[in-house]
C-alpha cells in the first residue's frame, strides 16, 4: 500500500454516504473509502468517520485504527463509546458553514419570538390588524464554544444585549460573558435562553426545574444542542406556570420525536426536526481532507476532543 | 421670546403625543411643543413634527414655519404636500434603531423563507417529522440607501449571497451592486426581493407583472417599503402562476388592511401590521434635538431631502 495514502471507513448509516466517499475518494490522500456494513477486508483502515449510531463490533474489525472523527459536531454519541480505545484520538467537525447554520437558526429563533410572528399569523387567520409591540431583548447563551460564541456575538452584532456562560471564563466583544459558579447571575436578567451546550456527566439534563426557577417569569428557550439537555416534563411543567412564556426545540432525547409524544401539541412549543444546523459533506471534507493529510504526515489532528472532559 | 429657543407644533394624531411632548420639552431649545389641533396661537411656531396624515390648514396657521420634519423614515406623505412652500426644508429620521429592527426584520423574513418555518408549524400540527433541507439563498435589496444599505451589508455578513439596487452606484462590502438600466441582470439571479425603495413618480407600482416576469420562477417577495410600490391584482397572479414562491408584506396601499382584502386569506401570503421597523420616540429624539440646534444656529439640517427627487 501506497504510504501516502489510507484506507477509510464510513459508518453513517443514516445518511446517504455516496457524496462522502465520492468527496473523499477525490483526496490525493485517500486509498480507499470502505462503506459500513461491509464484508471486505478491513484491516488497513487507519480512519473511522461515524455519524450515529455505531453498530457494536465496528472498532473490533479494525486493528489498525488510528483515528475516529464524528461526522457532526458532537461527540456525545463517541465519548462514552466503550469500542473505542482510550488512546485514540477523537475528532469532531467544526465548520463555517455549520456554524453559520446554527447561529441564523438562533437568530431566527430570537427574532421570531421577539416579534410575536406566531401571534401574527393567528391574527392573519381572523384578519386582525394588531400592530404587536417589540421590544429589544436580553439574550442569554449557555455554551460559548465554536456554535455558542459565533452566536452570542452575532447577536451582539445585530443589536440585541448579550450574555454568556461557559466552563472558562471567555473574553467576546459585545458579549458580558460569566464563567464558574455565576450561572444563578447569569440567568436572572435574561429574556431569551439559547442552549448551546455540549452533553457531559455535568450538562446532561441541565435544562431542569431547577435551572428554570432561576430564570425571570416568561423566558423563551431555544434548545439546539442535545435531548438530553432537557427535562421533559420539567419544561412542560415551567411552561404550563408561566415560568417560561414558549420553547423552540429541535433536538429531543428520542429522534425522530414519536408522534404521541406532548410536545407536538403542546401551544408554547415550536418544534423543527433537528434541522437547527445540517452537515454539508462539501463544507466538511475540507476539515477532514486536512486531518487526513495531519495523520499521514504524523501531524497533530485538528479539533480533537478532550475525553476526559467529555467534549 | 428667547432668540435661542423654538416653538414646535407636533401633528402625529395616530400616536400618542405625550412621549415626544414630554422628550422635545427637555430639551434647552425648545420653549413650548403645541400639538395639532389646538385653538392655540400657532403664530411663533418654526418647526413642524408630522405624521401621516396631516390635516389640511395645519401649514397655513404656521406664518412663521422654517422646517418640517417626518416623524419616520419615509416622506411620500410629506413630498407631494401642496400646503408645504417649496423653500422650506423637509427632514426626515434617520435612526440607528429604525435601521437595526427593519434589517433585523428582513433578516427574520429571509430566514424564516430559507428554513421553511411554515411548513414545520403545518408539520408540527401532524406530529409530522421531516427534516425538510434548506439552501444557501441569494437575496437581492432593492434601494441601497439608509435601510436598504444596512440590510444588505448585515445579510452579506450573515453568510447570504447579496446583491443589491439603486438609482445611482454604490460599493458596499460583500454586495453585488447594480444600477441605471441594469434592473434586469440583478433581478433574474435572486431567490428573495426585499424591497426598500422609497415612494417616488418612478417607484410608484415598481412592483408589478413587468418586474416579475424578470424574476426567476419561484422567487419570494419581502415588501417592507410601502403599499404603493406593490400592484396587488399582480401579486396575486404571480403567486397563483408559482413565477413568485410568496410574500412577507408589513405595508398597504391601504393600512389598516381591510378586512374583506383577499391578501388576508391568500395561503402564499404572510402579512404583518406595518411594524417592520417602529419610531421610537426616544431614540428619533436624538436626532430631532440635534436638527433644533442646528436651526437655531442656522446651520444646515440633518437629513433633509431632495424635493426634487422626491426622497
Ligand atoms: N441542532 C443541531 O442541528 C446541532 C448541530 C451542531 C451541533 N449541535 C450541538 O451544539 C452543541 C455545541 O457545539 P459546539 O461545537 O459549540 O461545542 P464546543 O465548541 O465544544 O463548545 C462547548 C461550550 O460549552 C461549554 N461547557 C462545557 N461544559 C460546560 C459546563 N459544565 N458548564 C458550562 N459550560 C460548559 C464550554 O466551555 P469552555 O469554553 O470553558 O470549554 C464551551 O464554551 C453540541 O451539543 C452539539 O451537539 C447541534
Ligand atoms: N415598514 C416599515 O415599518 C418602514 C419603516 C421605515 C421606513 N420604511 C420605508 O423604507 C423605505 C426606504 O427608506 P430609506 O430610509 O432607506 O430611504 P433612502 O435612504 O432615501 O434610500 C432610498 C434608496 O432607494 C434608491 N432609489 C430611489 N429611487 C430609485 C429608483 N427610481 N430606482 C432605483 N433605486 C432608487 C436610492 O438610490 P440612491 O442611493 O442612488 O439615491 C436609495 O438607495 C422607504 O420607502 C420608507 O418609507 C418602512
Amino acid at each position: 500500500m501506497d504510504q501516502q495514502k489510507i484506507d477509510i471507513l464510513l459508518c453513517a448509516k443514516v445518511w446517504q454516504p455516496e457524496p462522502w466517499v465520492e468527496g473523499l475518494s477525490k483526496s490525493p490522500y485517500v486509498n480507499k473509502v470502505h462503506v459500513w456494513p461491509t464484508e471486505e477486508d478491513l484491516s488497513s483502515v487507519q480512519a473511522l468517520f461515524v455519524w450515529k449510531p455505531m453498530d457494536e463490533g465496528v472498532v473490533e474489525s479494525l486493528p489498525n485504527l488510528k483515528w475516529v472523527s464524528s461526522l457532526g459536531a458532537g461527540v456525545d454519541h463517541l465519548v462514552n463509546d466503550q469500542q473505542i480505545p482510550s488512546d485514540i484520538p477523537i475528532t469532531r467537525i467544526v465548520d463555517p458553514h455549520l456554524t453559520r447554520d446554527m447561529t441564523n437558526y438562533c437568530v431566527m429563533g430570537v427574532m421570531m419570538y421577539q416579534r410575536s410572528m406566531d401571534k401574527h399569523k393567528e391574527n392573519q387567520e381572523t384578519s386582525t390588524w394588531d400592530r404587536l409591540p417589540y421590544s429589544n431583548l436580553k439574550v442569554g447563551v449557555l455554551g460559548l464554544g465554536e456554535l455558542g460564541g459565533h452566536c452570542a456575538s452575532t447577536l451582539a452584532t445585530l443589536g440585541f444585549e448579550v450574555s454568556g456562560f461557559s466552563r472558562t471564563p471567555k473574553e467576546i466583544e459585545g458579549v458580558k460573558c460569566y464563567a464558574g459558579d455565576q450561572m444563578s447571575e447569569f440567568l436572572k436578567p435574561i429574556d431569551v435562553l439559547i442552549n448551546l451546550l455540549p452533553v457531559t456527566p455535568q450538562t446532561e439534563s441541565i435544562l431542569d426545574k431547577n435551572l428554570f426557577e432561576r430564570l425571570s417569569d416568561g423566558t423563551y428557550l431555544i434548545n439546539v444542542a442535545r435531548g438530553n439537555h432537557l427535562v421533559e416534563d420539567d419544561l412542560i411543567e415551567a411552561l404550563d406556570s408561566g415560568k417560561l412564556s414558549g420553547a423552540l426545540l429541535d433536538v429531543f432525547r428520542q429522534e425522530p420525536l414519536p408522534s404521541e409524544h406532548p410536545f407536538w401539541k403542546h401551544p408554547k412549543i415550536k418544534i423543527t426536526p433537528h434541522v437547527a444546523s445540517v452537515t454539508s459533506p462539501e463544507s466538511a471534507l475540507n476539515l477532514l481532507q486536512k486531518n487526513i493529510a495531519r495523520l499521514i504526515k504524523g501531524e497533530e489532528l485538528l479539533h480533537d476532543i478532550d475525553r476526559s472532559a467529555g467534549y
